[in-house]
């Protein structure tokens, strides 16, 4: 008799079908005698059609409104999830965000949780309900509606998992787990049975976008085991734990390919104190995110250069060169050349920490697959390589057969 | 610089140029200084397509999750006119029935409004903000989310109007006011400009569907003086208020037909104590509405019988019939007949108290017509006859002559 909390995204939920078929699992759970929560998304599209409406209104519509909007998604699918659940014979009781007790601050459209105050999600588990919680959502102490942006769905069960110190956080949806590479591009890629918190977001930041850095964070700051798995069969997921000693027997536990990066190389810049400063501050100014920064060793001996490159995500490239463009006078440099036909390849693995060799390796695989390497960045548990995106996918696919299979 | 209360029901809002019309109208009253609360209803179509959603699942859903499904249909709404009347440069926020302060009792589907806080409306209205407010909606004193029913807009708008003692609620619809009679079936009606809410009570249950008798109540019980107006023109519309001196000088306010009635008599019903009451008491218990009823004098001399008729909704024709057959070998009536093919007219109006001849002129006016009389019921303010549907159309027409023009 666990007590276990269920998530289920927008896929899983996407019509009434789907639904009858969350609450058929949910039953089973049930009648195993287990205690649930189950978090639900809005029905896939819902979200869309609503943004949509609203911006036939108004291009840039408040942040409050759209969460007063956007919440009702949820909502919807709360309570068919209950009717559905009623309609096998199970009790259950749909609750809103602030129904559950989620408190979060006022920062509308990316709120963060505050603290969980489950009381009437116990009184519902005691009186033997289901409890069906709208994912996505909260609201704040002084009763505005709240969401929580991106991801928030997971971020909801992870906290509610927390916050009920459940036996189990599950989180469904429509792959079977985590792999060790993309299987579109590895057919031999391999599902993990564990992962540690760590590796996990590494690739969810590398775009392996199982899951949101965040709900990844919040779990491992509490602690939170759970299961990545499918709604579609009763296959085994991943499960995301904090790393043991077991699982820095595997050196590499993922490769991954993130295509959504554009490398801007600023050339013969002076090489004097507070230039890289003022580079990065501006663009931070322009709320650009900058991944990986490379500079290479000074040339030159009068006026002493160097080159910086530094990745961007593509949908930023334009406004990255006109911050750039806008510091030439004052910087100095003598040109700057932006690439969009780049991929960034990654392995990650709490491995590395306590083995030797693995960027040679890595570095052997690509050049034996004729891969030329244009950055190169590491941390403990990752290295990361930038290259040309016409040959990434066989890169990828190179590296995962000398580390994996 | 007035208090007003607006409502907007779902054609008026139907879709997201609607909406924009509606934030217009309501920016010209907050330019010209009015403070406003707007009631909203679901855009038309969104209550529908989730009650199909909800029985794809099950026939007979949840009514608290039915309460928790179509609550999320005002909360778009207001999320979505909030927008529309920021794009006017309007400054505007949303609130749901709860976060209005609309308490209800528990009785989901069909709620009660117990009472209303209006602190948050209070406090937004003073910093200067148009407040838009979820029709239709409220939430128990436990936090639980209710609706209020059919009408449940109107309700929310009108107890919204008495709490904050505004000085004007209009009931923005797709018709232009209260008219004398349809206007589809006499040319000649005329709109009201005023009606009082005993005539209106009378028409709304007559089947002159503008407005939900609740409604008209709640606002007689609390002297809420409000317009029923068109919210596609500028024409100004109907005032329900309580009736006034000048008002009696006009003896017929309006003309109603309802064809959604049916007939049912029983034929030599034995004429003792405790029959009608045996067979109107079982029909109750069978949550069958009946409205009319005549029972004619006795005839016969040795087991004195009689015939009773009496109406009840089409829709209910069948279980009623099915209660009186269960009844007969207790009862003992000869015989049972069902006439579907009746219309009720009714002429309303708050003069005929002080006015004598006004029965005589209408049945006058119907025979002239060839029309011939199978019940008359009358009241106070009102008479009602049940005729031949096929010359039902006719009937109004005469009537609406012989009183209005």
């Amino acid at each position: 008799m666990a007590l276990i909390v269920q998530k289920y995204g927008g896929t899983s939920v996407a019509n009434t079908e789907r639904i009858k078929s969350v609450a058929r699992r949910v039953a089973e759970y049930h009648r195993r005698g287990d205690r649930l929560v189950v978090v639900v998304s809005a029905m896939s599209g819902v979200t869309d059609s609503l943004i949509k409406l609203a911006k036939e209104i108004a291009p840039l519509p408040s942040e409050r409104e759209m969460d007063m909007l956007l919440a009702t998604g949820e909502q919807q699918t709360i309570a068919l999830t209950a009717i559905a659940l009623h309609a096998l014979g199970v009790p259950a009781v749909s609750l809103t965000g602030a129904q559950a007790g989620i408190v979060t601050d006022g920062v509308h459209t990316k709120a963060k949780i505050h603290n969980i105050t489950p009381r009437a999600v116990h009184a519902l588990l005691d009186a033997g309900s289901v409890v069906i919680v709208a994912g996505f959502q909260g609201e704040t102490a002084e009763g505005e509606i709240t969401t929580l942006g991106r991801g928030g769905s997971d971020l909801t069960a992870i906290a509610l998992a927390a916050a009920l110190k459940a036996d189990l956080c599950q989180i469904y949806t429509d792959v079977d787990g985590v792999y060790t590479a993309d299987p579109r591009l590895v057919p031999n890629a391999q599902k993990l049975d564990q992962i540690a918190y760590d590796e996990m977001l590494e690739l969810a930041s590398l775009g392996a976008k199982v899951m949101q850095s965040r709900s990844v964070e919040f779990a491992k700051k509490f602690g939170v085991v759970f299961e990545v798995r499918s709604s579609l069969n009763d296959n085994p997921g991943t499960i995301v734990k904090e790393e043991t000693k077991s699982m820095e027997g595997i050196v590499v536990r993922g490769v991954a390919l993130d295509k959504n990066q554009a490398k801007l190389t600023l050339v013969a810049v002076p090489d004097r104190p507070g230039v890289a400063a003022r580079i990065f501050k501006a663009l931070g100014g322009a709320a650009i995110n900058v991944d990986m920064i490379v500079q290479n060793v000074s040339h030159g001996t009068d006026t002493p250069q160097t080159d910086i490159s530094f990745t961007v995500e593509k949908a930023d490239l334009a406004k990255a060169r006109k911050v750039i463009d806008s510091l030439k006078a004052e910087v100095g440099f003598r040109d700057v050349i932006a690439n969009e036909a780049v991929g960034k390849l990654s392995i990650v693995g709490v491995g590395m920490k306590s083995h030797t060799g693995v960027a040679g390796k890595m570095f052997e695989a690509l050049a034996r697959a004729g891969v030329n390497i244009d950055m190169i960045s590491t941390s403990e548990i990752k290295i990361s390589v930038v290259i040309d995106l016409a040959r990434a996918e066989a890169a990828v696919r190179a590296v995962h057969a000398a580390f994996i299979g």
